[in-house]
């Protein structure tokens, strides 16, 4: 059959949308889910990944299902210029294809697609992403640091990718080069990438943290989502919370370019305390808290709004009648948790060592909640 | 980072590798399983698939990752010629590109590629499909009977595609026109689809049965397979075993010429007796049958040795001490039935209606199975 | 700690409520659901069991908990009176005292609780209840005939437990002996079980019919609820559905005098067809019918209302697009079913054979679906 | 049905032994697991638990099913002697019936039963227990110091019971009263419950470790462990691990009088470095270590050969290339950590915080882990 209103005929496939159905019903939950803050929208962003049209194995157009079967708000398919292995195939000459693909697929739908594409060299520089393009075709320039100087023309946020590529740093560590400092010193580089696929990299995470660049994480994609993180099981893709003023591209790239994000990846959120202490508090809630008649141990409701697991290490000064001093908050669920207060307080102070988020490496922040007691 | 070891790095990507293994573990039993026959490799084929090549929306080498996973024998991707909707981008023009570039990923393992076309018109003939042929440049011809005559110059094996499509034939009932009595009256068209994608029709399947046609059941996935057949809840694809006389490609071909094939769709299995029987004999077995002490009821223990679902519906004069004239034997299980003899018997015989599987329209084959007393 | 307010405290226990609310969660699903049917309350009842005060494991109130999670709506401790294996640890000497603990224990519930013993023999006439007693006490009588006779001044209702015990037949096949024949002919036998434990009974179903007894079907649990009918991967008890006028202990006993009962056994039903059909009526229902657009398949939506998976066999003249003539429908869910009318109709007639109800050995009721067809 | 070899009849119940494998096919990995260590066989034991003999709602047998389930080495049925519920029914005067009932269940399996009572008062001293007794009627005594002295006479190991529970202690704070103190200057008291049901406590462990008392954990089971620890969601009860020279009930003895117990909570681990390090050493072993091909990223794969999850914060000089400062080891998995060495060691050793142990309130032991890299 043919997959789309055919030639042949122009109706809607009725075994396509009752399979769509099916679809929703035993992946409820698939969804990434991190709430807004004050002052900002969360924007879920995937701003690495590949098609058909450099060497990734599907056609845009699925890049884009996947988006929204993850509930991402926008997308960017960086193709590489310069590795084209289905060049035989795909000849086309204009380097913004795949992007066009994508926008015309996502059309209907809450997905942005943000024009981009990727910087390939051996190191140095490595890898690195070009995103807010304006045409990716003028990309294409041999010296590697005129093509960023092209890329800040067009107005481009740029990134390092996977810094930690034992392809191209046998030792998996991430470390600035002079070219890499020459670039930052130039402000040709904006970001990079602290999670890539399945790694994550503390010494990335210093990089930016010292260089003032913004923290990135991605998919790279470049086969299937489902297949590459393991979705069936519970697994999702490394996605960058981009802290945007409003839900546009200009608002995520001004979010960018000023260094608010915090990464998601595996059950870890990565970021500065100035946006990742804001998630969390928005992200974990305590909903009630009352004492246990005749007694003074406090009932304590927390709530985990998101798609993540939360693992927290108590820090306050009270023990737990039911936990020891870690705390797991599964996603999307309600956990009490039974605090021995010894007088009756009429405010809770509760705070925790958050080990599942990461300011820099090895450490963690450490969160404060309260809450009034009830009755 | 690339795919595959790319043009700046000469190493094997190790977190593939590692993913795969993760991969395995997880759907350890998404692999369709049947037994061989007496006489016959049971080879489990999909003959039916599209890739970015036409209108599918994956480069070729996943429809081979797909069909591995799936533990399949061979495919066939069987791009439309006609119906090009990413010639723009996509102009190659060799039809045979697809196979090309699947027999290449395919390569290291034991997954045969057929090379196939569809031969796609309106009604009549509608869609059908040739394969095993041996240049799909030369199927590109206008006329609708002239192209099977090309598909036979070329020893093609021809089947009818879904030719319940709503879209060619809004009552969904297969049916055949003066065209398709004469292709078969020609002998240019050997088989027909009474399975495809997640449809079945008795009427197809009627159809087969008065024109001695073989019986088909495919894919004709275009999407993902994990998606389309949701794997994940233990869904897959249609697929047809082919009773070929050894693991070849030719011997396929045979098979299919021969009509020795069933289909596996879901969990029910259309085929004509003489292969229907012995498949169910070689997948359902007694293996152990001992009476319980003091008493005569008999403990008969089944074991379905294959990965689909069987529903068995007593035939047999005697009653069971658990179940009722119904009993499942869950995939890969085995299934103890008490049965009440009266007398203690030295053999036991004992025949079902097999509910999940079809040799005619409402009709399903009884199967006695036998086996010895012990002690 | 103390199980209940305890002598030396009087708190509620704030462990168990949090305990009870977690297993609440995690166990959705697992309370038995049948729909009332039109004219009578459909009661689920267990009226086979054992506590400690017999041969049974546990003490009264954990038969109540038991039935409390499975929803049921009444059941009754059936103790052996003269087979007294704790009868050195519990010398009571009134045999009403199961029933008392359990009445005290469901006070605050909705689940009645009915008195009953146990008259326990060897073949003929094996065992058998007596659930409605005025007193257990006088129950204690030698006389395998007399004991009915008591049991029938006291107004009970009397049935024929497991007549298939191999322990007592050894061929497993209920069957009748001159003494059953005679406590029928008398009015002192009541019903016989077709279900119990983990058996079901063709021979028991034909000697119900044969006679005009009751049928019924029971746990005769004396280990845990839980581990016996595995309740953890989905299993239940068999229990006894009272098609009773109203909902209270003498309706019931209304019911079973009258026959008016259908067994639930693992997903099997079994009951006389007055009883049976509407049952299935109430429990499977088209909640929809809608024409796919340009097409004459009409899309059924059916709802199992149930805990119970429904398998159909279709016994309609149209064939169907999706699936063929099996159906199943799993507890709880809506299922579609794509029918192919050929013509456009106003209203939509379907019957199906349902394979997992019984009314007689090896014999399923046709039952018939109606609706309109929307737009 | 009789349960067991009835006066009736003396045959197997085959329904039974089908139940129980169907039992163990799904229940796979319910057994609590932890390996034994250099010099000890750690024996899994519950030394706390009631029956039907005082407030609980089983017959020992019952108690003696779910330790077999749970895989236990050992336990103690502890009934109240003076609070006795069931009295009235049960008037025995032999306070070591409970034990006698279970020894016999047990018999034919590998069970050790251990004959105990508790001693229950109001605060000071609340509930105790004393385990090892030999004839628990002599510790009905009244004066609260005086049955401890009975107590030693029968050499029996004492212990006290949730000294955290709220009824007796509204704060849920363990500690000492002056009764307490004296208890244990005069050798009357052992150890001490710091996990209880659902409970744990900080405080607890501090007084034992000030106190020089035995660390317990128990189940105090009333009703169903299955229901009570929400078994089929994974959950088990508390237990104590106790280091015993050899597989015998003395020994058993010896070793909580010598505090060589670690306890077993949820996930966590509770006891003495002494014996809490080296069972984690042989809880989690590294089972190769291996360089990725042309790099200094080496992989080591860990094995969690318990039931229990493993939680390590890493506190080496490495960095990881996965992941981030916390490791999970799932209960019997295999996890490959990926350590960035910089240059190629022969030897690894890695070191990590157990966040799932604890020696001291809020307190983890730090564990070396070293391996021999291959190759």
């Amino acid at each position: 059959m043919y997959k789309l209103t055919a030639f042949l005929c122009c109706f809607v496939s009725l075994t396509v949308a009752a399979q769509t159905e099916a679809d929703h019903s035993h992946r409820l939950g698939r969804a990434l889910k991190f709430p807004d803050v004050p002052g900002y929208k969360v924007m879920k962003c995937d701003l690495h990944m590949h098609s058909v049209f450099s060497d990734g194995a599907v056609w845009p157009d699925i890049r884009v299902m996947e988006a929204l079967k993850d509930g991402l708000d926008a997308i960017s398919l960086t193709e590489h210029l310069e590795y084209q292995p289905h060049k035989a195939d795909i000849p086309h000459p204009d380097r913004n294809r795949s992007y066009e693909l994508a926008l015309k697929e996502a059309k209907d739908h809450n997905l942005l697609i943000i024009r981009g594409s990727e910087i390939t060299r051996s190191m140095p520089p490595g890898h690195c992403n070009a995103v807010f393009i304006e045409d990716a075709n003028k990309m294409l320039i041999k010296d590697s640091v005129e093509v960023f100087r092209e890329a800040k023309r067009q107005k481009a946020f740029t990134f390092w990718n996977h810094p930690f590529w034992i392809a191209q740093k046998p030792d998996g560590m991430a470390s600035l080069t002079e070219m890499h400092k020459y670039l930052i010193k130039e402000h040709l580089l904006d970001g990079i990438e602290v999670a890539n696929d399945g790694n994550y990299s503390d010494e990335a995470l210093q990089i930016a943290l010292d260089n003032n660049l913004t923290i990135m994480g991605t998919s790279d994609i470049h086969q299937l989502i489902d297949w590459t993180f393991d979705v069936p099981n519970g697994g999702h893709r490394p996605i960058t919370l981009v802290f945007a003023k409003e839900g546009t591209i200009d608002a995520i790239h001004e979010g960018l370019v000023e260094h608010r994000t915090v990464v998601s990846y595996k059950d870890l959120l990565i970021g500065r305390d100035e946006y990742l202490v804001p998630l969390i508090k928005e992200s974990v809630k305590i909903v009630s808290a009352k004492y246990i008649e005749k007694s003074t141990v406090l009932e304590v409701v927390f709530e985990n709004m998101t798609s993540s697991e939360f693992t927290l290490q108590n820090k306050s000064p009270y023990t737990f009648h039911e936990h020891w001093d870690m705390i797991t908050l599964k996603p999307g669920e309600k956990t009490v948790v039974q605090v021995k207060t010894k007088e009756k307080l009429s405010d809770i102070n509760l705070s925790f060592e958050v080990l599942n988020a990461i300011h820099a490496p090895k450490s963690h922040p450490t969160v404060g909640f309260q809450a009034k007691v009830q009755g």
